[in-house]
C-alpha cells in the first residue's frame, strides 16, 4: 500500500496529534525517519524536526542537509532514503525541492520508497510538492480568477491529486477551483493548518487534525470559460462538487464518494 | 413575472452597468423608482440614490425617508410603493429594515408590488434582506464553522433562495456552506461586489457585472454533522454542488442547471 500524508502547515507541536500519527504509521518505536528540510530557508529546520520526531516516539530521525543539486548526489543520502521507514518534507518554498533534486537518483529513491509503502509526509510546501502538478504560488480569494495560481512540476508521487495547504487560513478555494477548471480530471485537496489528508493507494483519503480538508471534484464539470479569460478576470465554472471533511471523515477517489463521521447514538 | 435584483455591494457609479440594468428593467425612461435607505446610517444615502437613478435615466426617483416603525405607516409611503415601477433597498445593516417595517402595511405593499412584477433591487444589506431566511451577520472564511453566521427573518420575497453579498471580497463561502448544510433545501447565492444576480420567477438567475455569482446547491448533500458541532468547530458536509458564474452566465433553480457563457467561434 502507498501512503502520502500531506499536512496543511502549522502543526501543533505541543499537542502533536497529526505528527504522532505520521510517526505511528512510519513504524512507531521502530520508525526511522528521514527529513528533507530543503524547502525551508531556516538553518535549524532539519535539526528541529529530528528532535521533534524523536519526541513523538520515532526510533531514529535524520535530516538530509544539502543545499545544491551536486551535494544531493552523495551516496549517503540515497542510502538513508533506502533504509527509511518514513520520509518527511518540511515547509518553506515548494519549488526549492524539485529544483534541487528533480531528475536525480535521490528523487528516484524517494519514488521507489513510496512505491514500497514507505509513508511520505510533508507540511505546507512539503505537502504541495508531492504531486506531479504542484501549485507553486498564487493569491487568495474564493473566486477562481485567471492567473490566480501558477503551477510547476512537483515530485510526481501522484498524477491524480493536487494538494493545497493553509487552505482556510489563506483563503485558497479560488486557486483550487481555477486549477480544477483548467483540468477537471485532477482532484483538488485543500488542507487546513494542523490537519492532514492521509492518502492510501491514491484512493482512500482520511482526515486527521483540528481543521478541515476540502475536496474539489471537477469530474462533473459541464462547462468553463477558463481558457478564454484574460487579465485576472473571474473564471466561470459549473457543477463542481465540493466536500468539506473534518477529522474522522473520509473520501474515496475512485468512487468520488465522501463519508461523514457522525456521533454515535446514545443508549 | 417576478424580478429580484440583488447586487453584491459597491456598485460602480462611474460605469453603472449594473444600476443602469436595474433602471432599464424598471421601465427605463418610464421608470419611477422608490428607494428604501433604512439600512444605511448615512443621512445622505436616500438623496444620493435619487440623483444617481435620475442620472441612470429614470423618469422619477424618491427616497422614503422614515426611521421608525410609527413613521413608516404614513399613507404617502404606501402610495409611493403602490405607484412605483422599481423598488430599491440601500446597503448598510440588513436587520434595520425588517425590524422597522416587518408586519406593517408598508411591507405588505412591497410584497404586493413584487407579485405584480415590480422589480425589487437592493445592494449589499439591501440584497441580503430580500429572502425569508436572511444572513444577518457573520464571519469570513471558506470553511463552514459552527456559528460562522447568524440568521434573522428578512422580507420574505423568496423562500427558496438566500443571498450573500461582498462575496469574494469578504470571503464568505464558509458561511453560505454552513447555511446550506443547516438546510440543504435552500439555494445559496453569493454575489460579488459590482455584480448582480437577476432572479426571474424565483427560477432563472442571470449574472451581470464585473464579478462572479457563486451558486451553492445543497440538494445532493449526502451527510453533514452540522447539528452536532459546537464551539465554532469545523463543520463537515459532503456533495455540495458549486457553480461560479460570471456576466452572461445563468442558472435555473428548478432544474439546478448552470449555463456558462462561452465566446463565439470566429469565422
Amino acid at each position: 500500500m502507498t501512503i502520502l500524508m500531506p499536512i496543511g502547515g502549522n502543526e501543533n507541536w505541543k499537542k502533536p496529534i497529526v505528527s504522532r500519527e505520521f510517526v505511528r504509521r512510519a513504524g512507531g518505536d521502530q520508525a526511522d525517519i528521514v527529513i528533507f528540510p530543503q524547502p525551508s530557508i531556516l538553518k535549524t529546520t532539519g535539526a528541529d524536526y529530528v528532535q521533534f520526531f524523536l519526541d513523538c516516539g520515532a526510533r531514529s530521525a535524520r535530516s538530509l542537509d544539502f543545499r545544491t543539486r551536486e551535494e544531493s548526489g552523495a551516496d549517503e543520502f540515497v542510502d538513508a532514503v533506502k533504509s527509511a521507514s518514513g520520509i518527511f518534507i518540511s515547509g518553506g518554498t515548494q519549488m526549492r525541492l524539485p529544483a534541487t533534486i528533480g531528475g536525480t537518483p535521490l528523487e528516484s529513491a524517494i519514488l521507489e520508497a513510496y512505491q514500497r509503502g514507505v509513508i511520505i509526509g510533508g507540511t505546507s510546501a512539503g505537502a504541495a510538492v508531492m504531486p506531479k502538478v504542484m501549485i507553486a504560488y498564487g493569491k487568495g480569494g474564493p473566486t477562481p480568477r485567471e492567473g490566480i495560481a501558477q503551477f510547476s512540476p512537483g515530485l510526481g508521487l501522484t498524477n491524480k491529486i493536487v494538494f493545497d495547504q493553509h487552505f482556510r487560513q489563506r483563503d485558497r478555494l479560488g486557486r483550487l477551483l481555477y486549477l480544477i477548471a483548467a483540468h477537471p480530471g485532477l482532484l483538488g485537496v485543500g488542507i487546513d493548518e494542523n490537519t492532514a489528508a492521509i492518502v492510501e493507494d491514491e484512493n482512500l483519503i482520511t482526515v486527521i487534525g483540528t481543521g478541515a480538508v476540502t475536496i474539489v471534484d471537477g469530474s462533473e464539470i459541464e462547462a468553463t470559460n477558463v481558457a478564454e479569460i484574460e487579465n485576472g478576470g473571474a473564471v466561470a465554472v459549473s457543477s463542481v462538487r465540493v466536500h468539506v471533511l473534518t477529522s474522522g471523515c473520509s473520501y474515496e477517489v475512485v468512487s468520488r464518494r465522501a463519508k461523514i463521521s457522525m456521533p454515535e447514538l446514545e443508549a
